[in-house]
């Protein structure tokens, strides 16, 4: 029987949550959903333990944040979190994790997941896993695309092509992201999905795939999977993952690959992507604040409030009359941003840029 | 000749300034106008300074403020701080002070001043001191009205009377906070006056009042002034203390006494009674915000920044799209306010009070 593992990619950075995310707490690392206390990677990983247990969750992650995923990922073996000592986008990261994998067991299913996004409904999501993962046995690659509930232009699109029963298609095609003209007849058509990020395979086709078209790609891993087979694996992942070419799984792979299959989910999906997003998530009071216990709220509506510092669960944060902002405190900063305007986050960190010039 | 020596209330506590006063931190305490920096009390001090050097500055304060105070005034003997072991409203503050002078100088002039106001022309200011001084040789007890700039009805009021030359009027009557209606009708006679809680006495002269008129208070003064020539007096003062009559040098002594005089004023003067009056008072930047340097303010107008938190100097406070708010953090709590609102900083307090039940 082929047993099923999971990757879940929590190297990335952001600046969408300043001040909340930085360099040492990036998104994943932060509760931003539901009651904003239970960080984004620790919810990804306990949505999928009911089909995935623990010794077969790998996290791939960056050295400076290692030990906070690990505070964060308690029921995790230590020697499940691979640490990639520079950030070469999803191609190597995902065929290092599938090597990795692969020596443990030649037959393993792999499932990929990001560490960072939201899901409402996690049971109606752990069933498209399955189908994909059950899709992955018999084609090269599958993933999923989430059926859009917007004309959104932030995404990439795949057209599904042909219906292979049990809620898997073929894929017609990608597509990068659209005009907004092209997004709304996507929003509509019945036939187009934004695609989510996750890819499903079985460790051998991976192997095959990465050898055909990233030949350069698989000489890097060999090479760390020699090292590996002699105990000597730290040091040649210094040496040979920052030579690795920095590419994606969907443009290095999946995009040229037959016979990728697409499993289409709504299960309230969100890649949260800004503090409006994640107050949308929250939880809230009959005023719609998303507020910790101890905030005071004299008529306000319609607030986000988090207090990230090192004294903020000891700290009141007092609103009074104000409406739809979003407040954000951490040791380094206070933001405070009209909801509406939570994409705006970036023209304080270029001030700030400027300012530290 | 006769020196003149200074007295500064300073034991008030006050919440007004929530989050940013605290009972260890109270108003004078804090650097509510100009750049943000100087606290009140250090600002009432210096202004004095060209008329009354530090040897003869006297702070009445409580005992748990003593050490802060001595650090917002370092170039004052420590031996000028006076503690009181409980608060006991102003005459017992104003005696206590003029009997320890008259101790050191029988022949003293003093004049009485707040620890926590404001004033915008310090020259302005000095020679109104120094006339009230003037006046205060040949009456009881000489004062400053201020002249008011708007119906105010947060105020008592001094209606002058016959002119005695050189800037220096009777005193007709004190009236008591008035209602609006009556406080329109005051802002334009021209007669009346605010009440500025500012009192200038030679130390004799006040021995003699609050004998006539506060006999009770003179006896607990008499039996410290003793044990102090005994040099036993800091356990004197802890016993006699708290038995001392609680009222105010206004209702129990001025009110009552011949021959008051006033010296009106017109010198930028305020009690910064909000942080909206705060905001007023601060040194603010081409788009109306009072904010630290570090400060990042993106189509932000009209607001108040604070943080006196133990690592607000290294912290960034950023403001996007927001108007006219208060913005003030402290360690314990953070607070977010229309500064039209201000006033319903006592609404937190209450809230939180019923919180903490």
């Amino acid at each position: 029987m082929a047993h099923l593992y999971t990757v879940i990619m929590a190297g990335g950075a952001g600046t969408r949550f300043w001040p909340a995310s930085r360099h040492e707490r990036p998104k994943q690392l932060l509760p931003l959903a539901g009651n904003g206390e239970e960080p984004l990677v620790t919810a990804s990983v306990r949505r999928i333990l009911p089909i995935c247990p623990p010794d077969r969750v790998i996290v791939v992650t960056a050295r400076h944040l290692v030990s906070a995923m690990r505070e964060a990922l308690p029921g995790l073996p230590a020697e499940n979190f691979l640490c990639e000592p520079v950030a070469r986008n999803t191609a190597p990261c995902i065929g290092w994790a599938s090597a990795t994998i692969r020596r443990r067991d030649p037959n393993a299913l792999v499932m990929v997941l990001p560490a960072d996004h939201f899901v409402a409904d996690e049971a109606g999501f752990r069933d498209a896993l399955l189908r994909a993962v059950e899709a992955s046995k018999t084609t090269t690659i599958a993933t999923i695309g989430i059926t859009p509930t917007r004309a959104e232009t932030g995404y990439g699109y795949i057209e599904k092509g042909e219906d292979s029963g049990a809620g898997v298609f073929g894929v017609r095609r990608f597509i990068e992201k659209p005009s907004f003209d092209r997004a709304e007849v996507f929003a509509t058509s019945g036939r187009h999905l934004w695609n989510s990020g996750m890819f499903f395979f079985r460790v051998a086709e991976m192997d095959g795939l990465l050898r055909k078209h990233l030949p350069e790609l698989s000489a890097g891993l060999d090479r760390m999977d020699r090292a590996a087979a002699l105990g000597d694996e730290p040091a040649e992942i210094e040496n040979v993952f920052p030579t690795l070419p920095s590419i994606s799984i969907d443009h290095g792979v999946m995009e040229k690959a037959d016979r990728v299959s697409v499993v289409p989910g709504s299960f309230g999906w969100s890649d949260i992507g800004s503090w409006q997003t994640s107050w949308e998530l929250a939880n809230k009071d009959s005023d719609g604040n998303a507020a910790p216990e101890s905030a005071v709220l004299i008529d306000a509506r319609g607030n986000l409030i988090r207090d990230l510092s090192e004294i903020g669960e000891r700290r009141v944060v007092a609103l009074v009359g104000v409406e739809n902002l979003a407040v954000v405190v951490t040791d380094e900063a206070i933001l405070v941003i009209p909801r509406s305007r939570a994409q705006d986050v970036k023209q304080v960190l270029a001030e700030l840029k400027s300012k530290t010039r």
